[in-house]
């Protein structure tokens, strides 16, 4: 490494590059090219000063059972971070959960303790949270709509019930998937009120669409409805395009918005934070 | 990453940091903190131009023969450098074999080809062949001493005999690895004259010194001699310290000397070579 490139990291990272000392984290899925996790959180760990990176690892979909285990026993891997199609099947290698690992049945991160034990859990909805706070928008005694409940919309149900909502309602295409995330918010908190039916802002404080409804080219909004309430906090979970139809609207009508892009990376120093202090985790 | 660093790799490297498009490698140990391949590999990856990178990879060594057929399963992980305690282990994987790695029974690295078949080759003496390369100091011909044939200089007298020298005289404290390596310079140059014996620089043009005598603070040289024939070349596999006593004398008396470190970095190119082209190698 030129002696500049070297300046810098000692400044700027106080760590150099990958050495036979380096931690090692791996982010595990499959496909791997699309991760963003090796760039942004190698970037925090730099950050903080630890000599660890997080790398892609890409596990064929149908041998992920028989490869995992294997994984989990190299000695300086200490941690893996779970995406597409893993994170449900993944809850069968950690010896401990936490509750939103408990409840929603599937891990982002997987975590080797200091007993050797694996912990595991599930952080997809705590960046929504996470973002929410950075704005200080609160989240204790509103109501909210919650819009898609796919594998990001469970967890945002979830992580978003443990801020104790006064009020949270559901709309998903499948009405089992309703039930059961209705479910997990009673365990979770049970003082919320939980009800399912079509989207709607009517006596609503925040709207959340975890629908894709609005990504990449399509115009669509998630739900029907001509202008919002400018009171009403507009959240979508939609990366790309960053100004999703409903966003758009909703600056149009004076709300606030937060955006996709920020729950992304409101999410990286809590999983940093599992990844570091893995005790703490589950 | 701030664009001031962004902009100097792109110039420097034509890479970024590691991101989920990475190719990968790993070199495979027990212990792994001493390995020097992540710095010295990924450098020259970068300075091709290649977005790839070497990680360290802990395989505790109870669990090589398990964990190893998981790591050749993962899909972004395009091959691996052995090291101890897994060369000779390692032979186990490929399905193809250089004529290094075949005559040696040993493999420091295993590529995956274009076929989906794994080869793998033994490069370990090739190093010291580089280093002599680029001194423009010829083997072919020429006659040589090598004292010391563990894992390096085995390597070393096969990686020497593949360039035809006219003869060369091995010591050993073990008559029966002396054997086998006899064995293995007959099949690799049946022209070259093979001999074991007590070390001498009588009749010799290379000196090479693969034993660990003169490693560290051990201040004894590995030949019972006063002085060296200036027209003599000494090559010392040690690395630590770079001015062994060997060299110490060999240069006092006005040899030409090649170090162990050009002997490491001279194999760092040839890795690179069989990890970007695994069809040319085995």
């Amino acid at each position: 490494m030129p002696d500049r490139l070297r300046r810098y990291h000692r400044r700027v990272n106080q760590v150099d590059f990958i050495s036979g000392k380096t931690r090692m984290f791996g982010i595990v899925g499959d496909p791997i090219l699309q991760v963003r996790s090796p760039e942004m959180i190698t970037w925090e760990l730099h950050r903080r000063g630890v000599d660890a990176v997080l790398v892609p690892v890409q596990v064929p979909a149908a041998q992920f059972e028989s490869v995992m285990p294997a994984l989990m026993r190299l000695a300086n891997f200490d941690g893996f971070v779970l995406t597409i199609p893993f994170k449900t099947r993944a809850l069968a290698f950690a010896d401990r959960l936490g509750l939103q690992a408990q409840v929603l049945g599937a891990v982002n991160l997987l975590v080797r303790r200091s007993d050797g034990h694996w912990s595991g859990d599930m952080f997809d909805g705590m960046g929504c949270v996470a973002a929410f706070e950075k704005r200080a928008i609160a989240i204790e005694g509103r109501r909210l709509m919650i819009m898609g409940l796919g594998g990001a919309g469970g967890a945002i149900a979830c992580a978003m019930a443990a801020r104790r909502p006064q009020r949270i309602r559901l709309h998903d295409l499948s009405a089992q998937r309703c039930e059961f995330i209705k479910s997990c918010i009673a365990r979770i908190s049970p003082a919320t009120a939980v009800e399912a039916g079509p989207p709607t802002v009517e006596g609503m404080d925040v709207l959340i669409n975890a629908t894709p409804v609005g990504m990449l080219d399509d115009a669509r909004l998630p739900l029907v409805v001509q202008s919002l309430p400018p009171s009403l906090v507009v959240f979508d979970a939609i990366v790309m395009p960053e100004q999703t139809p409903l966003l758009a609207l909703a600056e149009q009508c004076g709300c606030s918005v937060v955006r996709g892009r920020e729950m992304m990376l409101g999410q990286i120093p809590r999983l940093v934070d599992g990844l570091l202090n893995p005790d703490a985790v589950g």
